[in-house]
C-alpha cells in the first residue's frame, strides 16, 4: 500500500444492504481511521467499518452551505494528519449527493481522492422490485431530476418531461406540484408511477399508482423514496422480484474480506 | 441455502474492473454452475468464476431477435435442469441490456430470477474519469440514451436534448449525426463533450471535445464509449482521477470470498 495517507476515500455505499457494496468499498471501508456518513447509510453498511474506525454523523441539515463547509474542512483536517479517511454515501456519491464538490475543494487544498463509484438508488431500486429502466420497445431512454427545490434549482420539467422513463429523487415532497406540472407538459394521466421507499432495506414498501392519482393528492408517500414514472412501471406484473436472497450475509460479510 | 436450484441470477458485471463488482455478484458467481456472459464482460471479471463452472459466451451478433431467443432457451433448459445459472451482463443488466425481457421470459416458464445490479458505466465511468453527473449549480438531472438506432428506435434526441448532462450508450458510431442534431434542437456548439473509450480497463482513453467537432467528423474514438455532453465535462480540470489504486486487488479478490 502506497500513499495510504493524506488521501480521501470517496465512496458510494449503495442503497442500503450491505451486500450491495462493492469489493472497493469494503476494503476502503475496512482500512478506514474515520468514516463520515450521511443519513441514507444504513445501519447495516456501517457494520462494515472496522471496530478501531471512528465514525462521524454528518447527515443533518441536507444542503445548507455551512454544514457542507464544515464537512469538507473535517475532511481536510482528517486528512492532513494522515488518517484514513473515508466519506461515505448513499448510492453513488456523484448522484445529488455533493461528491463532486468535496472532491473539487480537496484537490484545491492538495488532498488526493480516490472515487468509488455505487449503485444508485436511482437505477438499482427500480430493478430490485421489478421495474426495469429500460425495455426494448417500450423504453430507451431514461433521465434521473432532484424533486427537490434546493438540488433542483428552477426545477426545469419542460427539459426531461417527455424522456421515456423518469425518476425522481428527493421529490416526496412536492410530489403533487411535480405530477400536475408534468402532466401539463404532456404526460398521459393514467401514467403508471411507483414510489419505493426505503429501498433495498427491512422496511421497504412499494407502491404503484397513476400519474394523475400523485396529481391529487391521493398517494401516500414518506421519504426516502425513488419515484419512477414511465411504462416501464407495468412491466413489474411479469417481473416477480425475489424475495429471501441466499446471497445474503449481511453482518458477516466483511469478516471473509477482512481476513486477508 | 434454499431453492438454489430451477433459479436463474441476472448480475451486473459493472464496467470492467473486478473490485467494483458488489458482493452479492461475487458470491453468485463463485456458486454457479453455468454463466452465460456477454462481449463487454471482461477477462478480470470471468476469473472470479470458479474453475468448475462452465463459461458460455453469448455476445456476438448482439441485438439479433434470434440470438436472444437462443440465450432465453439455453438459460431456461439450464435452470430445468437444476443448475445454478448465473446471466452475467456488462455495468447494470437492465441498462440496455435485454435484462428485463430475459427475466419475462423466465418467469414465464416458471423460472425464478434474482437480480444483482450492477454499476452503470453510464454512471460510474463517467466520476472514475473526474466528470460528476451531476453538481450543484451545474446539473440537477442527466438523461442516459441509447444511440444505436435498433435500441434506440426512432432515436427520440427532441426528448432529452434539453436536460443538463446527457450520456450516450452505443453512440460512437452514430456520432456525427447525434451531434448535429443535438446541435439543432438548441445545444450549443462549444458545448464540452467526452468520450471514455473501454473505460475501466488498462486501455481505458478518455478524449474531451466540444460538440460541434463531433459533428464535424474531427473527433476520433472506438467503440465501446460512454459519451457525456454538458458542462459537467469541464469540472475534469478540478478533479484528478486517482490512477493507481491501493484497493485493487483483482483476480486474488474472490478468494477471500471462497473462503467461507
Ligand atoms: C441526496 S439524494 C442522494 C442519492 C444517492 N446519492 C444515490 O445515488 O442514491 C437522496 C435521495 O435518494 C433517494 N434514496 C436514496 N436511498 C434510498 C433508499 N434506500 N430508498 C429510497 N430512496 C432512496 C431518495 O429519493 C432520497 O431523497
Ligand atoms: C448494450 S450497452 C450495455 C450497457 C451496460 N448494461 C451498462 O450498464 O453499462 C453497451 C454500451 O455500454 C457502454 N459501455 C459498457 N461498458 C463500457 C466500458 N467498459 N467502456 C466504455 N463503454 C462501455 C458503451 O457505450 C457500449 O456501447
Amino acid at each position: 500500500m502506497r500513499r495510504m495517507s493524506g488521501k480521501v476515500y470517496i465512496i458510494g455505499a449503495g442503497p442500503g444492504d450491505p451486500d450491495l457494496l462493492t469489493l472497493k468499498a469494503v476494503r476502503a471501508l475496512e482500512r478506514a481511521d474515520v468514516v463520515l456518513y450521511d443519513r441514507l447509510v444504513t445501519a447495516e453498511v456501517l457494520k462494515l467499518c472496522p471496530p478501531k474506525a471512528t465514525l462521524i454523523y454528518v447527515g443533518k441539515s441536507h444542503g445548507e452551505q455551512r454544514f457542507q463547509d464544515r464537512i469538507n474542512s473535517t475532511l481536510l483536517n482528517l486528512a492532513k494528519e494522515n488518517k484514513v479517511v473515508v466519506r461515505l454515501k448513499g448510492g453513488d456519491p456523484f448522484v445529488f449527493g455533493r461528491g463532486g464538490e468535496e472532491w473539487a475543494f480537496l484537490n484545491a487544498h492538495g488532498i488526493a481522492v480516490e472515487v468509488v463509484p455505487g449503485l444508485s438508488s436511482a437505477l438499482s431500486l427500480p430493478s430490485l422490485a421489478g421495474i426495469p429502466l429500460t425495455y426494448r420497445g417500450i423504453s430507451a431512454s431514461f433521465a434521473v431530476i432532484a424533486g427537490h427545490r434546493q438540488e433542483g434549482a428552477e426545477l426545469n420539467l419542460a427539459a426531461v418531461a417527455r424522456v421515456e422513463t423518469l425518476i425522481i429523487l428527493m421529490g416526496v415532497n412536492e410530489r403533487r406540484k411535480i405530477a400536475q406540472r408534468l402532466i401539463e407538459h404532456g404526460r398521459p394521466p393514467d401514467e403508471p408511477v411507483a414510489f419505493i421507499e426505503n429501498g433495498a432495506t427491512p422496511a421497504e414498501r412499494v407502491i404503484t399508482s397513476e400519474l394523475v392519482s400523485v396529481a391529487e393528492g391521493r398517494v401516500e408517500v414518506h421519504p426516502p423514496a425513488v419515484w419512477i414514472i414511465g411504462k416501464v412501471v407495468n412491466l413489474r406484473r411479469c417481473l416477480a422480484p425475489w424475495g429471501d436472497s441466499s446471497l445474503d450475509e449481511h453482518s458477516g460479510s466483511s469478516l471473509h474480506l477482512a481476513m486477508k
